[in-house]
């Protein structure tokens, strides 16, 4: 009996680990869907700040995010130092990418200058 | 009139960057709310593998996870291996979290052991 027992047991290990799993992979497509979103819009302050010359990172703008990410991971019962490590992650991406557009940009503006010589 | 377009000019670039901000900080909270969501269930997954003695990693299943996501990323035009990087980063927390489960879970079960003594 014993024996029966555990295979039912490991079966209903399998079917709860797969119903997790489930909802994690769903949670990983919203995740997908929404840094993409994200990412287009920061697409957008890149190529605002690279006509306006601004420079590609702001400390002062990341301090509030950071500030107010940690409150929120609190409100949400996920690790605060954990949410800090996540935008991090986010806003060296979105640098990099200010910084590939503002190059393309200053390339643009070489080329045209050079063009109109 | 130069300096007023581009007084005019600067203001309209500030309300824009607000408005562009306003939206990745609602994104943002999105995120935070959704990654706490996926941690409360893999906490779940962490105490069911450490009740039936499962390991914390699982190579295959993070191999279906990884081809998924850069497919998904694709469609959303996210670049797939930035989706790539996002999960592994998730994972190694995921993991972290599996690993402190299953040491408590050991600890009880020897303390446990310890107490029928």
């Amino acid at each position: 009996m014993t024996g029966t027992t555990d295979a039912t047991g490991s079966q209903d290990v399998r079917t709860a680990l797969t119903a997790y799993r489930e909802s994690i992979d769903n949670l990983d497509a919203t995740l997908v869907f929404l840094l993409a979103e994200r990412f287009k819009i920061t697409q957008r302050v890149g190529h605002l700040k690279a006509e306006f010359g601004l420079p590609p990172a702001d400390p002062a703008r990341e301090q509030e995010q950071v500030k107010r990410l940690r409150r929120l991971a609190e409100e949400a019962n996920l690790d605060p130092v954990f949410a800090e490590k996540f935008l991090a992650f986010i806003i060296a991406e979105v640098v990099r990418h200010h910084e590939v557009i503002a190059q393309n940009a200053a390339q643009g503006d070489a080329i045209a200058a050079a063009k109109s010589e």
